[in-house]
């Protein structure tokens, strides 16, 4: 154990992620079972905080592009604390959490059971209360995660969650060759991230202020990425789509506020190329990262990522220089990103 | 006209509230036909950004907790840039753009249209192009909104979603009468608090950064007023659930980082107290606004709003002392809260 080195659990575990991945692609069947309890329901209802919350705003797009069905994002205190009379009988509740443990998660889906929903648990524990509240777990199997920023436990969720999708709609087997051909991409793309990054981070040591930002599926990478320079480095970074951010936040945007940017290379490059415009008149240093990020005129910094098979194995890949930024970026300012101010690994405040 | 002095429009814009609110409640017809629309469809599919999205926010908790209907924010990227196959001929959609002009919101009414989707339009702008987009229209009548940073919209957006929400129930009437007790309300706060914010605004002229945190109903308020200090004042304000920050964020958190606290004085108190105390473990300077203002231990700047009608009619009041502290702190900073850089009344984007 090394954990005493600041980062050392943390970047050994951003390396883990292609080995965390093949893990969860060596056994299909717990996705199968979810995806045909799924096939059954109407709504795909996402609850979680946090990465995990990051991961369910990818799960939004999964289902909807390749399942045609409508997940949404649930505000749980509307079970939790307000009781609304929802009807939730006909839905499934898919509840993430890498612990397991998050009580808001455990409270909404126990009370969603109750009303008849259907509870698929998506988790790092196969123990834990939400397991244990679940009609069927899918098991991330990401192995122990000891840093508290969660970086391969939101790699294996994503990837659930595409899995999952996809396989309600019976392309299940064709998406998990793609995620084997994106984890051999992430493979190179860690140490070359990881170089690219180490000269990058000296010029973002005084930064207070971000924004993050993407468009369509790339958003839960801006949200994950986002959090991460949050947690780890105390930057107060913002996660927005690029369209969000010509809707006001664009006035706070100047020279000492950077903006990172995914660059997805899909449908949505007109927008983020606009947004990329309007960052660059006010000022600000902008981070141009992704497949596409060769594309984004006038970055400051660029850190491309390899080409994936499809826009929704793409998040696999352009949230490692994130990861690999906010482990460095932290050392470089002299905190340690294994142990975050005021965080503990299991977060069980209300 | 005195448009050509800094705030004058913000301010006048704040102080029209309740006259607008008067003006939404005279003829609640088209809510009624709208209702009947809505009550035949399945989801609520909320369609926006910015200001209006904030409200949209509200929309969700005011569909589920007095219409028991689910109601979720889409994500218009899936229609307008992914084309998902999504079934929607059994849902609506309630699109809200104050001008009726936000490129996105158009597409996505008109694509969801198309697949057999239900629109309603809650716009400013009868003859706007979402109004024409849309089956039947809710018209805001908050009167032309001359500052950028919209005041009077939002206030009438979350009314109408609100009484919308509760027509469809069948208890329109009744949440109309809260909204006019509300109104009565807002005339005496917005004198207070006027007075109380032109205090508090000097000590924080040099910050950069904030959390805005709410849970619940409120959680609209936490996002609107975050994006009044971001577009305003230029701070990076970031919206969050209480549960949310301390997930990550709360690491973030430390003395030069306020902690604004939107303190509803509903069932969500506890979820707020706990993160009131996390923010001032971690030394921050903590605003508490709200009903619920005076129960939060340790708050180093109190705004208070009077008690409402219901939860559902309290965000009409809590954001007042966030719109009145942008409008100040712009102007202590030099800045005109009527002109951001880089922004335009209509936001036409992609």
């Amino acid at each position: 154990m090394t954990a005493a080195v600041p980062g050392s659990a943390m970047r050994a575990e951003i390396r883990e992620q292609p080995d965390a991945l093949e893990r969860l692609l060596s056994d299909l069947d717990p996705i199968r079972e979810a995806a045909g309890l799924l096939r059954s329901r109407e709504l795909v209802r996402l609850a979680a905080h946090g990465t995990s919350d990051a991961a369910a705003t990818y799960g939004v797009y999964a289902f909807g592009i390749a399942a045609g069905r409508t997940a949404l994002r649930d505000a749980m205190s509307l079970t939790v604390y307000y009781d609304a009379p929802l009807r939730l009988a006909g839905d499934a509740v898919v509840a993430i959490s890498q612990s397991g443990r998050t009580p808001d998660v455990v409270q909404h889906a126990l009370a969603a059971r109750r009303r008849g929903a259907a509870i698929v648990a998506v988790t790092n524990d196969e123990r834990s209360p939400l397991a244990e509240a679940a009609d069927l777990v899918v098991p991330l199997r990401a192995g122990s995660e000891r840093a508290v920023a969660a970086t391969k436990t939101y790699a294996t969720t994503i990837a659930a969650l595409g899995l999952l999708a996809a396989e309600v709609q019976g392309t299940g087997a064709a998406f998990a060759e793609g995620v084997a051909r994106t984890v051999e991409a992430q493979r190179g793309l860690i140490d070359e991230a990881e170089a690219a990054v180490a000269g990058t981070v000296e010029g973002f040591r005084e930064v207070e202020r971000m924004f993050v930002i993407a468009r369509g599926i790339e958003l839960a990478t801006a949200r994950e990425t986002a959090l991460k320079l949050t947690e780890t480095c105390r930057i107060v970074a913002e996660p927005l789509t690029s369209t969000d951010l010509s809707h006001g936040p664009v006035a706070a945007v100047m020279p000492h506020v950077p903006v990172w940017l995914v660059a997805s290379g899909d449908a949505t490059a007109t927008a983020l190329t606009e947004a990329a415009r309007r960052a660059r008149a006010a000022g600000a240093t902008l981070v141009a990262v992704g497949q596409a990020a060769g594309t984004i005129p006038d970055a400051t910094v660029r850190l491309p990522v390899p080409a994936a098979p499809s826009p929704l194995h793409a998040p696999l890949l352009s949230v490692i220089p994130g990861q690999l930024f906010a482990c460095a970026l932290a050392l470089a300012r002299g905190l340690d990103p294994d142990a975050p101010a005021g965080l503990a690994k299991v977060t069980e405040v209300p």
